[in-house]
């Protein structure tokens, strides 16, 4: 299978390298404005660097990775989509669920296949997890709690491009909490503020914000998150049913513990998310392979893109307006 | 000391045994409608059985523990005021925050000195993870995240007379909250269903609910609550700051652990209230005597009482009328 | 069940408090050399200052316990049992094996009940640790581990007259053993030098330790001892079968865990025995009374002591001697 | 650099794909006895199929990968040795220490470099572990405590041409003592018997094991080691120091935790030694290829494997004898 990557930055040379690890495929292409960035990446993976326009035009091109920022996405899963290539995108589609809606009908009038990169669906603890409430082993659910809190705050100019951390960041505890639930929200309330930095305030952010959902079954869910902590990349699932609580913890850098005066000292969680995801970045990227492979359709697939996406709005809607919102 | 114990059912018997066990301290009365509870507290405790009337008349007596119905509360605070009683007395004062407010008028007028039980304060791990917050450890306090699950649901004749979920269970929470955030929510917004039991929801109530709150400085809270923990009595608290994160978990059985082919299994948590917080219960009355004899105010006081059931009753509002409250 | 304390101590205050804290107790007399430490602890237990004479020719007096230093201990017993005393003595009963079994014979001659204050197996964590076992839970026994490090050495004086590490440290690990093995030791072999303090290495001891047992049907077994544990008192215990493991941790001062920048921390273990082991010495002095009151012959037993301190000195012979020890 | 991978079984594919997963290896020629086990890993790894003869004398070998049975080791290793190749050869160079000795005077004479494969030391945990000790995290070193326990037992043919416990399993233990201890234990204790399969005993050797050592300077040392663990994988390392403890904890299989009405239950540790040393098996690799291009002396060496099998013969000799040995 041969991929075209679509931006040569943190996240495109993550799924580049992943892309030429596989036996079963090959970086055809590199694209990036970027041209240091794309030669680089194009170097590492064995492939050629190219523009967009050659991704798309080339016949032995399967699928695209699309790396790119997120106000690219929506148009080049379009051009992907009418090339009729397999698409992978990372989240979010786009930062408006009405651009995001119409995107999804192009691909849909296309036939295309498209992947978004929720990428810790794939983290073999939280699959785990949720494959183990699939299996009934805490019965009936009834909560969901998640937290997610970054080591630290991005550069101000993330911030402002970034649509928010609602948008930005919890955009992925919508998606988990989505996949867990099974069942979507139907109300939503949220509450935040700028505590870690007073320019993300002034940039009409919030770092430290906390969120509730109900399902119309009556299941409820909560979401925290933080664009600080000290101790590492905190990512932490527990969801609670008729027969018992089922959680997965932090990963640590190390099992070494030191006991002394101070008590015992165990390592902090791995530090963000090229670290903590390592592996589930190539399990998506599996799961994304055989899907197009097997003809299959994958998920989380455009309508996660869209579902995800409406919920952070609503997040988002709930926090400036200081009303419960609800999702019709 | 010399103390008239008000109500001989469960939490009758473990102040008035905790009273009795104090060599400072002397159980001189015990009232209680059910003559059979009274005398069976009276015996065990070396006191007299008594009526309300005679607690209060009694000169001897200095202090009251207050463990009746909750309709009774509020009355007999505003009697053992005038009758120039230290007091004591579970929580809520009353189910009406309009209630509270005119007996707190009562107390303040009568110089009197009134602790509520909120017994978690002297849970002497949550003491402690509130001392090291006071000291500073984790810095700027940013968030608080409280989880209480109790093992199972109360009869459903407990439920109807109760004040309901909010009012009767998540009053400890907010009572916590309050506590560690030293600063008073300004919004609330609450979700609940009865998904424990169907007979809850029927009869106007929630056993599962989520709650989140913010002050005004921006700190934000979180509260989940259960009727339903088949691991035992879940009893968590995390607080979040600049410097990082600190947590209470809950208590085990033992310290045993099993590994097998199932996996490490560790016991379930501490089953309810009375084993789990029996030495809490003690550092309470402690905390109360300590108070009296020194002629310092006690804490959690009345105040403390009337701003849980406030929360409370803003929490109700917000689950009943589906809107966020602002709590002025 | 009237006592005698005989030895005001650390220990004897110990049992003094938990027999005069019992309903069904009462501390008679306490004796002591040290008239002062006597007084004070007949006046907070409620009891008359008396010689040991005194307390054996008291008819009333149905029960001693015996705290005084070690030397003593064979004497005391001896004469409690001709007494017709019922005896609780701390461990050791005598450095010597020869003499315990001496006093033995005469607390069987004299039909004497005889309980020995191994206090660890009273340890409810410990208790039920064996417990499970015994209900088969790790299948058949295979091997027993025992980690036993005290926060910090005792003064040279105790260490020179306390028989050294394997008879007054060790020993509480051997009873352990012997409790958890169900089955005698064959053979035994120890190493161990003095790193913590060489002053302790001057007086001819140790202060860190490792020993390794087995027995007749090929169960082993290993021990470790240090007298100095940065982390507090470090009490572990870890048994195989094969079933799988069974241990039980350290208790920690609370359940209270900060995450910073240098990872998550949580409290150290209980400081020392009398914090650890509280409620064990509670639990000890009430399976006493039972076993007295009910006429039943308490465990751990004359016979348990001496086939701890038969250990004691083979782990001794075995160190000083550089050679396995087989234990007839 | 290119390798020739000697021994295409379990081990020699571990090797041999890590060799080929490298950018800067390539693995050049597999041998093996059995052709399609040649072929076979052959085919995975890009190389051709050759003889022992072949790959000594192609020119084009830098190094060798010697996987192939014990007994052939320490012949291959002098033939690598005289043909200048790099030698990476797997634990333990013999069974015999002899006969380790004589073919160490041909790797020095040969002026070749030697690695032998403790992995162990590579498993980022336990390297993190030593690496602290090294910066005096837990000040002066007083004892280790190392414990392994393999999921289930090998098969009777393999124990009985395995050396047994001692020389096949343990010895991973006593290169790790050695690793911790920095100084060479002076004696050791062993004790053991055969308590998982009767067959084992019958095969004269044990499958439950103890051993105690300690070095010149007064340290000491534990081992324990099984050929059962319900629970898997067991590979646990502990350190005590001056100034604390270090241990390092096993891997579980994810991060998941159930708390239902058997209490709280995480997963089992990693199966077995593929799994759990997955990565410690690269490292171990890059080590080696780090140190040939460097002209670097590698870690560990032929020394280390001679000293490991002297502890290994010095414990089978004090279980087979019932007596301590001192090793000089």
């Amino acid at each position: 299978m041969k991929f075209g990557i679509i931006g040569a930055g943190r996240i495109g040379k993550i799924h580049g390298g992943n892309v030429a690890a596989r036996k079963d495929c090959v970086v055809a292409f590199v694209a990036d404005a970027d041209a240091g960035a794309a030669t680089s990446l194009a170097q590492s993976t064995g492939a050629r660097v190219g523009t967009v326009e050659q991704i798309f035009a080339a016949s032995e091109v399967d699928a695209v990775a699309i790396c790119s920022p997120t106000d690219t996405h929506a148009d080049l899963i379009e051009r992907a989509a009418r090339a009729r290539k397999a698409i992978f995108c990372e989240k979010p589609i786009d930062l408006s669920a009405d651009r995001v809606r119409k995107c999804l009908d192009v691909v849909e009038a296309a036939g295309a296949t498209l992947m978004i990169g929720f990428n810790r669906r794939f983290d073999h603890n939280f699959a785990s997890l949720q494959a183990r409430m699939a299996d009934g082993l805490i019965g009936e659910l009834e909560m969901v709690s998640i937290t997610s809190r970054d080591p630290g705050p991005p550069p101000i100019s993330y911030i402002a491009r970034s649509g928010g951390l609602f948008r930005d960041m919890m955009i992925h505890d919508f998606d988990m909490a989505r996949f867990l639930l099974g069942e979507e929200p139907v109300a939503i309330s949220a509450m935040g503020s700028a505590l870690v930095d007073k320019a993300i305030g002034e940039a009409g952010d919030v770092d430290t914000a906390v969120v509730i959902m109900e399902t119309k079954s009556g299941k409820v869910a909560q979401i925290s998150n933080s664009r600080r902590a000290a101790y590492g990349y905190d990512q932490r699932i527990e969801a609670h049913g008729s027969k018992g609580m089922i959680r997965a913890d932090n990963i640590r850098e190390t099992s070494v513990e030191f006991a002394g005066a101070q008590g015992f000292v165990t390592d902090k969680a791995l530090d963000f998310f090229l670290e903590r995801y390592a592996s589930a970045y190539r399990d998506e990227l599996a799961a994304f392979v055989s899907a197009v492979t097997k003809g299959e359709k994958p998920r989380p697939d455009g309508e996660d893109g869209f579902q995800a996406i409406r919920l952070a709005d609503a997040a988002y809607l709930s926090w400036k307006t200081k009303k419960r919102v609800a999702i019709d």
